[in-house]
């Protein structure tokens, strides 16, 4: 669909970096200040829910939103993991996959929710310094899944 | 766990409504007041993560969750429809499967953004309305399933 931003497969660097690209799906490390190892997993054509794909693709999708959220707590050690698909915005599929904290900005509120505390900044600073294993350690998942 | 609200299988009328319960899940119609057809899949064990369970498992438990989105489409007709695991608050794995309008309170935020809008009361009602046939679709659609 030509005015939708994730039916294009361009990313500005600061959105985010491209991890992984198969023909269905492709995985994305976002650059979200707030949340350092937030991914998120992108169907490639545009459907506008799971329900939409058949189940097979389905069952492909969520295995590869459960070897990120794998390698997601692999990496960052979170205190939660939020995995959700809204696309009331973009209404094309699309998994957040997010690691979450107890000091992190909207902690215990959901990541869309209002910021409620800052984060110290030298624990932001590990954070962001960990999440960039993730896109290794995210493609190595990917792969042992064949 | 004896802190954990979802351990334990009751429900106040105002929380919600009981549609189906399996040996691992079980469905709930919750009352939420501004998002009529907003339905709850959970796992009857206190587990915190969904790569905390085996493979099979989450596919059982997606199954189901696809299924309800499916039935929440059919009889809501939603604009679209949120699906989400966050557990923040309540780190037992449960999925909000939430039909949403483009006139609902939060929209196109997420259910836990600020509320920018009122729905019209007629309308709501008449979506009200609606749900009430969902506890008999959502257990058809399951019941299909086997």
């Amino acid at each position: 669909m030509t005015n939708c931003v994730l039916c294009k497969d361009g990313l500005r660097p600061d959105e985010g970096q491209l991890i992984w690209r198969g023909d269905d799906c492709r995985v994305i490390l976002v650059h979200d200040p707030d949340l350092p190892g937030f991914c998120r997993v992108i169907w490639n054509r545009h459907v506008a829910e799971m329900t939409d794909l058949t189940s097979g693709e389905r069952d492909h999708m969520m295995t590869l939103v459960f070897a990120v959220e794998e390698a997601v707590r692999h990496v960052m050690h979170p205190d939660k993991v939020n995995v959700a698909a809204l696309g009331n915005m973009v209404p094309h599929i699309h998994w957040h996959v997010i690691p979450r904290f107890k000091d992190d900005a909207f902690f215990p509120g959901s990541a869309w929710s209002s910021r409620i505390q800052e984060t110290r900044n030298a624990v932001l600073e590990a954070r962001r310094k960990k999440a960039q294993d993730l896109p290794a350690i995210v493609k190595a998942a990917i792969a042992a899944l064949s």
